[in-house]
């Protein structure tokens, strides 16, 4: 449950007034829980290689700032990015969120994580291994990816 | 000026009782004014080459995600990537903040930006072009980055 404000005042015999005062207090574990439960979903659509599902999780003015590539801003910009990742030639993506911290009052979080991409390039099976950020913004209720970066750790040694 | 939690109570004649709240909300126009003001400092930093410096606007515990490379954690790793940047030969960063969002509490906001970058690479002069995101948390009253990742918008064709 999250709220924003609750206060409780008990009016003592003669005029004694105790406020308790539970502000700008959110129940941020549930947020975290709904978060990670949120990322859980997301993960099915990315293995089902479904861009709008994969899109859907964005807020409609997020972006998606793809490593090798320029901002995508909006759905159908976030959409045309996912498409061209799951066209790559048998690829397999996973993500793992490491770390999911939000704001007090609920309404901002942000997530590390990392990420395993595989596919068949031209010159054989490739794999990129690298780490990412996605903030998330409650609207309306409901959690939404506000942006969301990626980059490869690079070459094996 | 930032606060919490303000309870104005009044205690009416015949026990009616009053309760104004102003609970959760923050100056969030001045936190973001703060924050750009930062990375006003920070950018003096960078192009002064100052890598202890770059990594003094981290929080202790806060992460750097460079693009071909592992995670940055904490100061001393933070630092590391840093002087990498500013050790490439004729090496001239800057970046432009394009959105700062600030979580209404006021302890967490999101950054997303632009950079350019030129440096002298074995072949000749290079610049890269990307985008970052930045998580700053407020720490005893001081914006802190809690995370930055960076990526390139990819080979101009």
């Amino acid at each position: 449950m999250t709220f924003r404000s609750l206060t409780a005042s008990i009016l003592l015999a003669g005029g004694l007034l105790l406020t308790f005062d539970t502000a700008a207090r959110s129940d941020t574990a549930a947020d975290e829980q709904t978060i990670r439960g949120l990322d859980q979903k997301w993960l099915g659509a990315v293995q089902a290689g479904d861009a709008a599902a994969s899109a859907g999780f964005y807020a409609p003015d997020g972006s998606l700032l793809p490593a090798g590539g320029p901002i995508a801003q909006g759905t159908a910009a976030i959409t045309a990015v996912w498409q061209g990742i799951f066209g790559m030639k048998n690829a397999k993506l996973t993500f793992t969120p490491t770390q999911v911290t939000v704001a007090s009052a609920g309404d901002m979080a942000y997530e590390i994580g990392t990420y395993e991409l595989s596919f068949d390039s031209d010159t054989g099976p490739a794999k990129d291994v690298g780490k990412y950020v996605v903030v998330w913004k409650k609207i309306g209720g409901d959690w939404k990816v506000a942006t969301d970066i990626f980059n490869s750790d690079g070459a094996k040694k």
